[in-house]
Protein backbone atom coordinates (compact mmCIF):
# COMPACT_ATOMS: atom_id res chain seq x y z
CA UNK A 1 0.00 0.00 0.00
CA UNK A 2 0.98 3.28 -0.71
CA UNK A 3 1.36 5.88 2.09
CA UNK A 4 -0.24 9.15 2.04
CA UNK A 5 3.73 10.74 2.08
CA UNK A 6 4.84 8.61 -1.17
CA UNK A 7 1.52 9.35 -2.61
CA UNK A 8 1.64 11.48 -6.09
CA UNK A 9 0.61 15.05 -6.11
CA UNK A 10 -3.09 15.21 -7.01
CA UNK A 11 -3.70 16.51 -10.22
CA UNK A 12 -6.43 18.98 -10.65
CA UNK A 13 -8.52 18.23 -14.10
CA UNK A 14 -9.75 21.16 -16.33
CA UNK A 15 -13.50 21.61 -16.28
CA UNK A 16 -15.72 22.85 -19.08
CA UNK A 17 -18.93 24.25 -16.72
CA UNK A 18 -21.66 23.65 -19.12
CA UNK A 19 -25.32 26.00 -18.06
CA UNK A 20 -27.93 24.93 -20.57
CA UNK A 21 -31.44 26.75 -21.14
CA UNK A 22 -34.13 26.24 -23.97
CA UNK A 23 -37.70 28.04 -23.83
CA UNK A 24 -39.27 24.49 -23.79
CA UNK A 25 -37.33 22.60 -21.46
CA UNK A 26 -39.94 22.33 -18.53
CA UNK A 27 -42.34 20.95 -21.07
CA UNK A 28 -40.54 18.50 -23.51
CA UNK A 29 -37.63 17.62 -21.03
CA UNK A 30 -34.76 17.50 -23.88
CA UNK A 31 -32.46 17.65 -20.91
CA UNK A 32 -34.14 14.44 -19.11
CA UNK A 33 -30.56 12.60 -19.87
CA UNK A 34 -28.19 15.06 -18.94
CA UNK A 35 -26.50 14.59 -15.76
CA UNK A 36 -26.95 17.88 -14.01
CA UNK A 37 -25.96 16.12 -10.51
CA UNK A 38 -21.91 15.51 -10.85
CA UNK A 39 -19.02 16.44 -12.54
CA UNK A 40 -18.21 13.71 -15.48
CA UNK A 41 -14.20 13.01 -16.52
CA UNK A 42 -13.60 12.60 -20.14
CA UNK A 43 -10.56 11.29 -21.56
CA UNK A 44 -7.66 13.34 -23.13
CA UNK A 45 -8.50 10.45 -26.16
CA UNK A 46 -11.68 10.92 -26.62
CA UNK A 47 -14.49 13.30 -28.03
CA UNK A 48 -16.85 14.64 -26.21
CA UNK A 49 -20.66 14.69 -28.34
CA UNK A 50 -23.47 16.00 -27.57
CA UNK A 51 -26.60 14.99 -29.92
CA UNK A 52 -29.83 12.86 -30.19
CA UNK A 53 -27.95 9.44 -30.98
CA UNK A 54 -27.42 8.13 -27.72
CA UNK A 55 -25.41 5.51 -28.93
CA UNK A 56 -22.47 7.98 -29.80
CA UNK A 57 -23.12 10.47 -28.05
CA UNK A 58 -22.68 10.39 -23.95
CA UNK A 59 -24.52 13.89 -23.53
CA UNK A 60 -27.92 12.69 -25.05
CA UNK A 61 -30.44 15.50 -26.13
CA UNK A 62 -33.72 14.36 -26.26
CA UNK A 63 -35.44 15.91 -29.06
CA UNK A 64 -36.20 15.30 -32.85
CA UNK A 65 -34.54 18.50 -33.72
CA UNK A 66 -31.39 17.95 -32.13
CA UNK A 67 -28.69 16.20 -34.78
CA UNK A 68 -27.71 12.79 -34.05
CA UNK A 69 -24.39 14.16 -33.15
CA UNK A 70 -25.17 18.04 -32.91
CA UNK A 71 -21.25 19.17 -31.59
CA UNK A 72 -18.81 17.84 -30.11
CA UNK A 73 -15.56 18.94 -28.16
CA UNK A 74 -11.90 17.98 -28.04
CA UNK A 75 -9.30 18.80 -25.63
CA UNK A 76 -5.58 19.62 -26.89
CA UNK A 77 -2.51 21.65 -26.00
CA UNK A 78 -1.50 24.27 -28.31
CA UNK A 79 2.36 23.65 -29.70
CA UNK A 80 5.25 24.87 -27.49
CA UNK A 81 3.05 25.67 -24.40
CA UNK A 82 1.48 23.93 -21.84
CA UNK A 83 -2.28 25.11 -22.24
CA UNK A 84 -4.59 23.36 -22.31
CA UNK A 85 -7.69 24.22 -24.88
CA UNK A 86 -10.88 23.12 -25.69
CA UNK A 87 -11.83 22.98 -29.47
CA UNK A 88 -15.75 22.63 -30.74
CA UNK A 89 -16.91 21.42 -34.21
CA UNK A 90 -20.21 21.91 -35.59
CA UNK A 91 -21.27 18.26 -36.44
CA UNK A 92 -24.81 19.15 -37.57
CA UNK A 93 -25.43 19.40 -40.93
CA UNK A 94 -28.86 21.28 -40.72
CA UNK A 95 -28.29 23.82 -37.82
CA UNK A 96 -25.89 26.40 -37.48
CA UNK A 97 -23.67 26.54 -34.55
CA UNK A 98 -22.66 29.85 -33.05
CA UNK A 99 -20.29 30.35 -30.35
CA UNK A 100 -20.57 34.36 -29.47
CA UNK A 101 -20.73 35.58 -32.72
CA UNK A 102 -19.04 33.33 -34.58
CA UNK A 103 -21.79 31.29 -36.78
CA UNK A 104 -19.72 27.76 -37.17
CA UNK A 105 -21.47 25.32 -40.46
CA UNK A 106 -21.18 21.90 -41.33
CA UNK A 107 -17.57 20.75 -39.98
CA UNK A 108 -16.11 23.99 -39.02
CA UNK A 109 -14.41 24.27 -35.46
CA UNK A 110 -13.26 26.87 -33.75
CA UNK A 111 -11.49 27.07 -30.01
CA UNK A 112 -13.67 27.88 -27.35
CA UNK A 113 -12.97 31.43 -25.39
CA UNK A 114 -12.70 31.06 -21.68
CA UNK A 115 -16.34 31.89 -21.26
CA UNK A 116 -18.82 31.92 -24.39
CA UNK A 117 -22.54 31.91 -25.01
CA UNK A 118 -22.49 28.57 -27.45
CA UNK A 119 -26.29 28.60 -29.78
CA UNK A 120 -27.82 26.18 -31.64
CA UNK A 121 -31.86 26.19 -32.45
CA UNK A 122 -33.08 27.25 -29.58
CA UNK A 123 -30.07 25.79 -27.11
CA UNK A 124 -28.16 28.13 -25.49
CA UNK A 125 -25.30 27.01 -23.16
CA UNK A 126 -23.06 29.30 -21.55
CA UNK A 127 -19.34 27.90 -21.38
CA UNK A 128 -16.86 28.72 -18.71
CA UNK A 129 -13.24 27.25 -18.88
CA UNK A 130 -11.92 26.44 -15.27
CA UNK A 131 -7.73 25.20 -15.70
CA UNK A 132 -6.06 22.70 -15.00
CA UNK A 133 -3.53 20.31 -14.74
CA UNK A 134 -4.01 16.67 -15.69
CA UNK A 135 -3.53 15.37 -19.44
CA UNK A 136 -5.25 12.14 -18.94
CA UNK A 137 -8.72 13.77 -19.07
CA UNK A 138 -11.16 16.82 -18.45
CA UNK A 139 -14.26 17.21 -16.30
CA UNK A 140 -17.74 18.47 -17.22
CA UNK A 141 -19.94 19.87 -15.12
CA UNK A 142 -23.90 20.64 -16.17
CA UNK A 143 -25.91 23.14 -14.84
CA UNK A 144 -29.72 24.00 -15.98
CA UNK A 145 -30.62 27.66 -16.01
CA UNK A 146 -34.55 28.22 -15.65
CA UNK A 147 -34.03 31.80 -17.23
CA UNK A 148 -32.53 32.49 -21.01
CA UNK A 149 -28.73 32.76 -21.16
CA UNK A 150 -28.56 35.13 -23.86
CA UNK A 151 -30.45 38.02 -22.23
CA UNK A 152 -28.56 37.84 -19.10
CA UNK A 153 -25.79 40.43 -17.99
CA UNK A 154 -22.48 38.61 -18.20
CA UNK A 155 -20.88 39.26 -15.27
CA UNK A 156 -17.52 40.64 -16.14
CA UNK A 157 -14.76 39.38 -13.96
CA UNK A 158 -12.64 42.57 -13.13
CA UNK A 159 -10.45 40.53 -10.40
CA UNK A 160 -8.35 37.74 -11.58
CA UNK A 161 -10.14 34.32 -10.33
CA UNK A 162 -8.43 32.41 -7.32
CA UNK A 163 -6.77 29.59 -8.68
CA UNK A 164 -9.00 26.69 -9.79
CA UNK A 165 -11.68 28.78 -8.38
CA UNK A 166 -14.76 29.31 -10.97
CA UNK A 167 -17.87 31.58 -10.38
CA UNK A 168 -20.62 30.44 -12.85
CA UNK A 169 -22.20 33.85 -13.32
CA UNK A 170 -25.80 32.78 -13.30
CA UNK A 171 -25.62 30.89 -9.86
CA UNK A 172 -25.63 32.10 -6.71
CA UNK A 173 -24.45 29.47 -4.94
CA UNK A 174 -22.02 26.37 -5.73
CA UNK A 175 -21.84 23.55 -3.66
CA UNK A 176 -21.44 19.60 -3.76
CA UNK A 177 -25.35 19.30 -4.09
CA UNK A 178 -26.81 19.32 -7.96
CA UNK A 179 -27.17 22.75 -9.08
CA UNK A 180 -30.31 23.45 -10.30
CA UNK A 181 -31.51 26.48 -9.57
CA UNK A 182 -34.56 26.12 -7.27
CA UNK A 183 -37.77 28.82 -8.64
CA UNK A 184 -38.20 30.55 -5.63
CA UNK A 185 -34.24 31.56 -6.39
CA UNK A 186 -34.26 32.61 -9.63
CA UNK B 1 -36.16 1.79 -58.40
CA UNK B 2 -34.27 5.50 -59.49
CA UNK B 3 -33.43 5.64 -62.82
CA UNK B 4 -29.88 6.17 -63.67
CA UNK B 5 -30.87 9.75 -64.74
CA UNK B 6 -32.50 10.44 -61.80
CA UNK B 7 -29.68 9.15 -59.90
CA UNK B 8 -27.95 11.88 -57.65
CA UNK B 9 -24.55 12.78 -59.02
CA UNK B 10 -21.96 10.71 -57.90
CA UNK B 11 -19.49 12.61 -55.44
CA UNK B 12 -15.82 12.28 -55.15
CA UNK B 13 -14.35 11.75 -51.41
CA UNK B 14 -11.31 13.21 -50.29
CA UNK B 15 -8.21 10.43 -50.31
CA UNK B 16 -5.78 10.23 -47.76
CA UNK B 17 -3.27 8.23 -49.12
CA UNK B 18 -0.85 7.29 -47.01
CA UNK B 19 2.85 5.23 -47.39
CA UNK B 20 4.03 3.12 -44.51
CA UNK B 21 7.25 2.18 -44.08
CA UNK B 22 9.45 0.66 -40.66
CA UNK B 23 13.41 -1.14 -41.18
CA UNK B 24 11.81 -3.87 -39.29
CA UNK B 25 8.77 -4.60 -41.23
CA UNK B 26 9.38 -7.99 -42.79
CA UNK B 27 11.09 -9.55 -39.27
CA UNK B 28 8.51 -7.97 -36.97
CA UNK B 29 5.46 -7.45 -39.15
CA UNK B 30 4.03 -4.71 -37.59
CA UNK B 31 1.89 -4.05 -40.21
CA UNK B 32 -0.23 -7.04 -40.46
CA UNK B 33 -3.23 -5.97 -39.45
CA UNK B 34 -3.34 -3.11 -41.71
CA UNK B 35 -5.50 -3.89 -45.08
CA UNK B 36 -3.30 -2.35 -48.12
CA UNK B 37 -5.93 -3.89 -50.72
CA UNK B 38 -8.47 -1.38 -51.06
CA UNK B 39 -9.38 2.36 -50.03
CA UNK B 40 -11.55 2.12 -46.68
CA UNK B 41 -13.97 4.60 -45.56
CA UNK B 42 -14.03 6.71 -42.63
CA UNK B 43 -17.26 8.76 -41.48
CA UNK B 44 -16.70 11.99 -41.38
CA UNK B 45 -17.51 12.57 -37.77
CA UNK B 46 -15.33 9.77 -37.18
CA UNK B 47 -11.63 10.17 -35.91
CA UNK B 48 -9.36 7.75 -37.69
CA UNK B 49 -6.87 6.36 -34.69
CA UNK B 50 -3.68 4.52 -35.66
CA UNK B 51 -2.09 2.95 -32.48
CA UNK B 52 -1.52 -0.54 -30.87
CA UNK B 53 -5.06 -1.24 -29.15
CA UNK B 54 -7.07 -2.79 -32.12
CA UNK B 55 -10.23 -2.11 -29.85
CA UNK B 56 -10.12 1.67 -30.61
CA UNK B 57 -7.68 2.06 -33.57
CA UNK B 58 -9.13 0.84 -36.54
CA UNK B 59 -5.85 1.16 -38.36
CA UNK B 60 -3.84 -1.24 -35.46
CA UNK B 61 0.11 -1.34 -35.56
CA UNK B 62 0.95 -4.53 -33.52
CA UNK B 63 4.19 -3.23 -31.96
CA UNK B 64 4.84 -3.37 -28.50
CA UNK B 65 6.77 -0.06 -29.21
CA UNK B 66 3.87 2.01 -30.49
CA UNK B 67 1.02 3.84 -27.82
CA UNK B 68 -2.69 2.21 -27.36
CA UNK B 69 -3.83 5.05 -29.65
CA UNK B 70 -0.42 6.83 -31.14
CA UNK B 71 -2.15 9.39 -33.26
CA UNK B 72 -5.41 10.32 -35.29
CA UNK B 73 -6.63 12.00 -37.77
CA UNK B 74 -9.78 14.46 -38.28
CA UNK B 75 -11.64 15.74 -41.07
CA UNK B 76 -12.78 19.51 -41.14
CA UNK B 77 -14.31 22.05 -42.98
CA UNK B 78 -12.28 25.85 -42.72
CA UNK B 79 -14.63 28.79 -41.89
CA UNK B 80 -16.36 30.54 -44.54
CA UNK B 81 -14.73 28.08 -47.34
CA UNK B 82 -15.39 25.07 -48.97
CA UNK B 83 -12.12 23.40 -48.59
CA UNK B 84 -11.94 20.35 -46.58
CA UNK B 85 -8.95 19.85 -44.44
CA UNK B 86 -6.88 16.90 -42.39
CA UNK B 87 -5.97 17.44 -38.95
CA UNK B 88 -3.14 15.42 -37.26
CA UNK B 89 -3.04 15.04 -33.80
CA UNK B 90 -0.61 13.18 -31.27
CA UNK B 91 -1.93 10.85 -28.96
CA UNK B 92 1.16 9.29 -27.40
CA UNK B 93 2.62 10.59 -24.10
CA UNK B 94 6.07 8.61 -25.10
CA UNK B 95 6.66 9.45 -28.21
CA UNK B 96 7.01 12.98 -30.51
CA UNK B 97 5.14 12.69 -33.77
CA UNK B 98 6.87 14.82 -36.65
CA UNK B 99 5.35 16.20 -39.45
CA UNK B 100 7.98 17.11 -42.12
CA UNK B 101 10.00 19.12 -39.47
CA UNK B 102 7.20 20.27 -37.03
CA UNK B 103 7.64 18.78 -33.80
CA UNK B 104 4.46 17.72 -31.86
CA UNK B 105 3.94 16.50 -27.82
CA UNK B 106 1.32 14.81 -26.58
CA UNK B 107 -2.22 16.09 -27.47
CA UNK B 108 -0.39 18.94 -30.32
CA UNK B 109 -2.18 18.71 -33.20
CA UNK B 110 -1.55 20.27 -36.97
CA UNK B 111 -3.36 20.63 -39.69
CA UNK B 112 -1.65 18.48 -42.43
CA UNK B 113 -0.27 20.03 -45.27
CA UNK B 114 -0.90 18.65 -48.59
CA UNK B 115 1.70 16.43 -49.14
CA UNK B 116 4.16 15.60 -46.12
CA UNK B 117 6.27 12.98 -44.30
CA UNK B 118 5.25 11.72 -40.87
CA UNK B 119 7.76 9.73 -38.48
CA UNK B 120 7.28 8.75 -34.69
CA UNK B 121 9.77 6.37 -33.53
CA UNK B 122 11.57 4.53 -36.78
CA UNK B 123 7.94 4.50 -38.51
CA UNK B 124 8.16 6.58 -41.37
CA UNK B 125 4.44 7.47 -43.48
CA UNK B 126 4.65 9.61 -46.81
CA UNK B 127 0.84 11.39 -46.38
CA UNK B 128 -0.77 12.95 -49.56
CA UNK B 129 -4.10 14.26 -50.02
CA UNK B 130 -6.37 13.83 -52.87
CA UNK B 131 -8.94 16.36 -52.76
CA UNK B 132 -13.07 15.26 -52.79
CA UNK B 133 -16.23 16.90 -52.45
CA UNK B 134 -18.43 14.52 -50.08
CA UNK B 135 -18.99 15.77 -46.72
CA UNK B 136 -20.32 12.60 -45.75
CA UNK B 137 -17.07 10.44 -45.21
CA UNK B 138 -13.13 10.52 -46.91
CA UNK B 139 -11.34 7.74 -47.38
CA UNK B 140 -7.71 6.39 -46.78
CA UNK B 141 -5.58 4.25 -49.13
CA UNK B 142 -2.67 2.56 -47.61
CA UNK B 143 0.71 1.34 -49.14
CA UNK B 144 3.63 -0.50 -48.18
CA UNK B 145 7.15 0.79 -49.17
CA UNK B 146 10.28 -1.32 -49.08
CA UNK B 147 12.74 1.72 -49.63
CA UNK B 148 12.93 4.42 -46.41
CA UNK B 149 10.65 7.19 -46.98
CA UNK B 150 12.80 9.90 -46.30
CA UNK B 151 15.61 8.73 -48.21
CA UNK B 152 14.04 9.17 -51.37
CA UNK B 153 13.91 12.64 -53.10
CA UNK B 154 10.02 13.43 -53.19
CA UNK B 155 9.17 14.45 -57.35
CA UNK B 156 7.84 17.40 -57.28
CA UNK B 157 4.81 17.67 -59.69
CA UNK B 158 5.15 20.25 -61.83
CA UNK B 159 2.49 19.95 -64.16
CA UNK B 160 -1.29 20.03 -62.27
CA UNK B 161 -2.68 16.98 -61.44
CA UNK B 162 -6.22 15.53 -63.53
CA UNK B 163 -9.03 15.83 -61.42
CA UNK B 164 -9.26 12.88 -59.58
CA UNK B 165 -6.06 11.53 -60.10
CA UNK B 166 -3.17 11.20 -57.86
CA UNK B 167 0.32 9.82 -58.11
CA UNK B 168 2.01 8.73 -54.99
CA UNK B 169 5.94 9.75 -55.53
CA UNK B 170 7.47 6.24 -54.70
CA UNK B 171 4.98 4.19 -56.74
CA UNK B 172 5.86 3.91 -60.51
CA UNK B 173 2.52 2.27 -61.26
CA UNK B 174 -0.76 2.23 -59.40
CA UNK B 175 -3.20 -0.32 -60.48
CA UNK B 176 -6.27 -2.08 -58.37
CA UNK B 177 -3.99 -4.65 -57.12
CA UNK B 178 -2.68 -4.75 -53.78
CA UNK B 179 0.10 -1.79 -53.96
CA UNK B 180 3.14 -3.36 -52.97
CA UNK B 181 6.01 -3.18 -54.75
CA UNK B 182 7.68 -5.83 -55.88
CA UNK B 183 11.69 -5.99 -55.16
CA UNK B 184 12.31 -6.17 -58.36
CA UNK B 185 11.10 -2.89 -59.18
CA UNK B 186 12.24 -0.77 -56.33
Amino acid sequence: MTSFEEAETEETAACLHMTFYHPCQDDKMMFRCLNFCKREQVRADEMAKFGRDPNICHYNLVDTRVSRIQFSLQFYRKPNSSELCFEIKNMSKKTKLFVDHVELGYLNKIDLPWKCIVCFGDYQILMEIQEGESLDYFETHLYLSKVPILQEKCIRLVQPLPENSIIPSLFPSQGKSPIEIDENES
